[in-house]
């Protein structure tokens, strides 16, 4: 137990480029429903996917930092174009008030090592993730002999983000981006954005009942959880927590999709503007 | 291989009281691609859940009469009001051409008394199906001392046909559906209507990690499959088949929400009036 870390009654702070990181909250929100929740949408930045690693550090500083100040016990990067960028900047900042730094990528390679026979892993991802070669580095780790290959789907976060427009031009181009993973004949597809679990019904008929496809969300909050129990962080809360969302963009646009994809109201949306 | 029955380029026909049903189609899609199908959403008498058994039993009847009559080589029935009030209606029309019935239930019945380990199993359905007794005698039959607590949720398959308002109002109804589930201590939970898989999230937060939710769908197309490759009526399709949708009350509505659904483009919904 940290005896200078954070409060446990402060909040977990989650954050992502837009909706897509609240697959991670609803993974958290399942597995910690006492906890009190902040979550940060920026999606005055979306999509995190077309940028550079540099620009990514300084969204992931930039969110960090916002999160810190607000108050926060726990920081949860769940987005993976910037998790990809590297999570350095958000630990650095963190770790001057004992908070500790979730992030996906590493959770998703571990479960697909794990659970491929055939050792050919897919990986779909942003432009942004696939060209930072997060996920190969995260794959080479886990002491297997694996096949990996990867397809950046520049649309499919923004189709997402839009709100799921099923048009025949959408389900084309969705499965482009899935044709390159059959001809691999891979066994497991990894989701590397934090939005395509949404879109996990049309995904996985495209590639097949036998394609087994990991997110991240469920292992993220298993994360979290160790860390608040191993620092004794967990909350007081007798029951379920509060949860406050920020956007950086369209409120009421954030709202509305939010709700939608939580299946839960968000109740008020706050704006703020974070400066660059 | 039956020398009498159906021409296997026929489509496979599945029909629900809306577009809960599409749960179902969506695992059929994904286990058998290249079938045809042709799916019909009794959207002008939804729900079923409220309706007495005679009614629904005619319901059975007289929507099985029309997909054979449009041509069928399997039916499915994809609503568990439905089949609980009995598919021998379906099975008697449609044994005159050699053609099979695959129903909701009885699955779910056999999945649920693998996997609990407990023996505690919760069942949340209509008002209709809980009525019946149709669960209660299924898991009856699976030959494993089981304690089931029947939840019936009067609401809960109109607010997902409404196209999930998400609010508070919303959100307490369905805690206090769960609630009693939660009070029972079940380990297991049928979602007894093929609506409820599409608020699965906020069943699964409602109930807690450590409860297993079971559906139909998966385990429908598997008996689908099972029966077309027994009985030699596999599509010679080489690609994705064909996808018809009809329903009996306002297409546009259908359209919109079943596209949703379904993450696929219902295309043309054709509007039929089937008499009473």
């Amino acid at each position: 137990m940290h005896t200078d870390g954070p409060d446990p009654a402060l909040p977990i702070a989650v954050f992502d480029s837009g909706v897509g990181g609240l697959t991670v909250l609803h993974e958290c929100l399942v597995s910690l429903p006492e906890e009190d929740y902040v979550y940060l949408g920026d999606d005055a930045r979306f999509p995190y996917g077309a940028r550079s690693a540099e620009d990514l550090s300084e969204c992931v500083r930039r969110n960090t930092a916002f999160l810190l100040d607000r108050g926060a016990k726990l920081i949860v990067i769940a987005c993976n174009s910037a998790a990809g960028a590297g999570i350095e900047p958000a630990r650095e900042l963190a770790a001057a008030g004992g908070v500790e730094v979730v992030a996906v990528i590493e959770p998703e390679a571990e479960i697909a090592a794990a659970i491929t026979e055939s050792g050919r892993v897919g990986v779909l991802a942003t432009p942004a993730t696939v060209a930072g070669g997060a996920y190969l580095r995260a794959l080479g780790r886990q002491h297997r002999e694996l096949t990996v290959t990867q397809v950046a789907a520049p649309d499919l976060a923004a189709i997402i983000q839009r709100g799921f427009p099923f048009s025949e031009a959408v389900v084309e181009t969705v499965r482009s981006y899935c044709a390159p993973l059959k001809r691999a004949r891979v066994d497991t597809v990894i989701l590397g954005c934090t939005h395509y679990p949404l879109v996990r019904p049309m995904l996985q008929r495209f590639l097949g009942r036998e394609v087994r496809l990991v997110t991240a969300g469920h292992a993220v909050a298993a994360g979290a959880q160790r860390i608040l129990e191993a620092e004794g962080l967990e909350s007081s809360n007798e029951k379920e927590g509060e949860y406050r969302f920020i956007c950086t963009g369209d409120a009421a646009a954030f709202r509305e999709l939010g709700t939608r994809f939580l299946q839960m109201p968000l109740g008020e949306v706050e704006r703020v503007e974070l400066a660059d």
